[in-house]
């Protein structure tokens, strides 16, 4: 097949405001670091919400630490996260919910929803709607739909003012098949390649993942020149929407 | 719900090719009229292949007259499609292959795939790939993806060169849910709905639907706002996609 | 395609129990109140149960106006709805649960089930199974097969027998292919077409709807006599099912 | 779960057309015997169409037989299966159009086409779409839906006028959750549930499917009690639809 | 067709912990029965946990009897089920829950990641995701996937360590079809049946279930042959997977 | 995630006959080189049948050399194939069908058949079920079910006997969401990592996918251990099934 490049969408914008939720502290990093570092270098807001640590399920290399506790991980996760987000450009802050499972209950839901609110963001990126590996992915693709809605009612009382209707872009599961998960977006993350690869390299918990994430985007990356991207595109990352896009422009 | 315009991607191009592959000789004006309209308006060049010209199964409005033949159908229907096409701005060619049922023969593949080569599209429009009702439209949607298949093929004899990968968007049947038809893009038509509503004026042997098109642009244009969308859109189109679009751009 | 009124399904029935269980308190006008009317117009029993009042994030009609509050709002849409039904001819009640987001605790089971077994309704509408704009709508749905489940068991503790095994039907959401809907009935509601249009023009907090619902009912009547209806149909109401149907009878 | 009959729908009527295309000439007796027992019993005129005799591949307990050929496997199948049509009340016509594979060539199509157009079917009973086991099965799926729109077309020249919008209901595949089945009717057949057997016992070249139908109709039967039929029914068959039924009831 | 046993997976293994979870009392001896049977016969440990006795919703037997309370049912069911198990060869532990609804507390959480890091299961068996007649029983599904995955979390505190990736498999819901239910597993059960027979009629509460599970097995058993296994075999389970299984194996 | 090596399937058989059908003549290496290599290791009789040779699509690196023609490109590739197949440790046989539209004849139906009764295979492995990049891939899935279906037929003419019901396994597209490819099995072959790598590199005219296919190897490994593996596995391959599979185990 040959693949000339003659779909490419625009070029990113640059003055959006974009909100990554995160269900633990490192999600937002493997399958959002390219979007938030792309945005951030072209002058976007990106602010990133981790709803917990993944204390517990998601950091087992501490764990294999002798005498580790709970405190000592999550401070680790959280300057991990940290330092990964200043590195891709992004604001982040907190919920430390708990993991394993994810307890969504309404102070957690008040927070994002001000959150929303405050932020005015115009793209929500978040988890897919499903996710049998693990729950917490699943019920954080719910929980946002569901604060997005809060966060639109015209009663709802905050000091800000409501928002209006954000895209919501699903970043790729560990396991895409199995969560049905079907790219709908390709994004060409070749211009920060290195900011994402900074940024996971960091994420000491997990380091392992650092190598699967890699050959991920360079896999979506040779999808983007086949479904007509410029070739010169080598890494990409995968999305799925929720909802229809508008706009005056077919592609 | 507040729909603030948050999320409008960006504005018409002015340097693509379209082609739009339609079943019948009227199909392309109900469902992709505003398309059409906006591209041409934009300076795009925009060209329409009907198959057939749906003399047998959607010219009742003709059959209804006494004594009428088959010629004198196609011959109606030819007429009220160029002009439509005329009126929207694009170029037509009809391959008079037959409906209820449509022959997808060789000889209409190699029609069709050398019109791609001739034409190298951007973006094909085209039926979506399940239709109960119509045989003819979702076999034209496999048709057109077999054709898009072999153009692309380096090893296909033709004086033009190979296509690239281009876009293929699905515009919407009559009875979307039953032809698992699901929104992807609601296109704002607003611009150019007189010059669609012209064109299907123009489609005597169809006029039932007039109405019930206008309806449905309506109703989109309301979805539109409702998706994020500017305030200021009345009439939108719906379309499905096949493959993931690329770019640099989240919406 | 001709459409000759070979295959509707026999008339309105006269002696049943209808239960429609509405998130919000207008949900059940909009995409029920033919039903509702034709029902009730034929004798049977219409009963209505609003989750909540929407007095968050379905009535920004209402705070638009300067000083209002939720008490304000919630007696506008009791007012407001209470008439409705009235003008449908089915009886009402509120439950008064919030909304944006709906909380569907025991004590708002125990009352749904409750009525359930009081009444013991022969059909139940209710909202669909997803909704991705509005987690209160996908909420109502799971929560009334939960109740109806739990009226059905032999050792749940009531004065009033257990109920059957009611038909649950589904009514049309805002936007329906997002929501994975497909009509599997078309209700011809043309003799009630000018009392539902009377119940949504009381509708004060959202008459933005009134046109858009309009609109609606003539495209699902349009496709009512597609689908073989008798020619005389104009306006329609779109249901999906749950369960299947059972009987002497294939249409 | 308690299971009163609340939601039975209508009795069975008398003044309908039922067409049966049955892809080998015992499919129908398997799979719609009780349907065509139970109109034919009301009054209603059911024709059944095999489009071929399942002499290769549905005729296993003939070429068992020493010396078996085709001429004979054939002859055999015609006469039983014309005899359980006779049984059932059902008349019957054959097109030897061949099996494993089934040719739906040209002839074949406009053989069904000028029956459909003679008969006018109010209801169309057929393949599922979808069986992975059996190609013919679901070829004959899409030749009748292709059928049903060649004869509903105003131009399509015929002595016969053309068709309304017949109902089209699918029949239970052998393997019902491989093909994608989901019942949508459960249709009571136990006041002919004899007949049904008695045409099932003349199929003997596949004797060893008359439990295996008999079972599935007692299982359908229990189904049909917990989805609210009249507890009186013991023997069912399922069926699911491609087209939205239209009238004046919920169920 | 015919059947040659040409794809029979291999034996029964010898050394494997199976866990089965039931919503309520009596669903692992209807619906996983064989399988318990199969795998306690082989030498396998096979332990039940139900996390309800089904006191209410399923055991109307018990409630027609005149007098009867909550806790003599749930004696009696505790009895059967423990019965049953003991001839099935399986453990039982029983979580006492409540049933319609059953309430998925962060208690009965506690106990089942418990039992699972004590445990070890290499599989684990229990309901479908989707049951719109019993939402116990998909409560149950997405129950047992969060609590492996809390099982599996390397900081969860427990004296047990973490659990590795086993299987599961979902049993056959009482209406598979309207469950999306699909059968990827047949598994040859006829050397237990009578075993499983025999623990179907301890079930006095739902006694007729037994022939209606009986036929289900044979139906199955038809189809385990029917997709090339051995012809010997009679009774058969239907199960599907939620994640892949791995191997050196191609069947 | 922890992930303990608890539900590996079992080993790799030694008399099976597994038949492998290749649109192209180089799709069996990418995609189910590791399955030929290993089985072919454990002393199983391997059959690859090419339908084309992928001539005018999948030849670019030929058709890239100035005055190359079909037939020299049809060489290359059947030399190219061959010496692939003889690295695997498989049979190769060419239909020489076309490609770009493969064309589906009678005549290569009665080949494949013939084979099919010829080989008796037990396992057969072929294309996903949807493809619209790839209308051949799609096109040869369901050409394969057809003449399985024949070969099974007691009454197709030919000098071998009728075969059984062979599992067919799917095996991954080229990019897998977008074909509704779901993985059910992951097979381990590592062992037989670098056989495949040679029979890759052979592929002259498709060299870019080397890379590509190797990084999916790995991808596979990794969710291999994730899903409970053995953790010494490396490289794996997706397969999806068509029928369920039967035995007695349990995983």
């Amino acid at each position: 097949m040959t693949d000339e490049p003659s779909s490419a969408a625009g070029g990113t914008p640059t003055d959006r405001t974009v909100l990554i939720v995160s269900a633990h502290a490192a999600d937002f990093v493997w399958r959002a670091g390219g979007a938030a570092a792309l945005y951030a270098k072209h002058g976007n807001a990106v602010h990133v919400r981790c709803l917990s640590f993944g204390e517990r399920g998601e950091s087992q290399g501490l764990w294999k630490q002798p005498g580790m506790d709970v405190a000592t991980v999550k401070k680790a996760r959280r300057d991990e996260s940290s330092r990964a987000a200043a590195a891709l450009g992004a604001s982040i802050g907190f919920y430390d919910a708990g993991d394993y499972p994810l307890a969504f209950t309404e102070g957690l839901q008040d927070r994002l929803v001000e959150d929303m609110r405050a932020l005015q963001p115009d793209i929500i990126l978040t988890h897919a709607a499903r996710d049998p590996y693990n729950l917490d992915h699943q019920g954080t693709h719910e929980f946002v739909l569901r604060c997005r809605m809060i966060a639109q009612a015209a009663g709802h009382p905050s000091e800000h003012p409501p928002i209006g209707a954000p895209q919501v872009l699903l970043f790729e599961p560990h396991q895409p098949e199995q969560c049905g998960f079907v790219p709908q977006l390709l994004l060409d993350i070749s211009p920060v390649a290195d900011v994402k690869l900074d940024a996971m390299r960091i994420m000491g918990a997990q380091s392992h993942l650092v190598d699967y994430y890699t050959d991920l985007a360079r896999r979506r990356g040779v999808q983007y020149v086949r479904n007509g991207g410029d070739r010169s595109a080598v890494h990409a990352e995968a999305y799925q929407r929720v909802f229809p896009v508008t706009g005056g422009a077919l592609i």
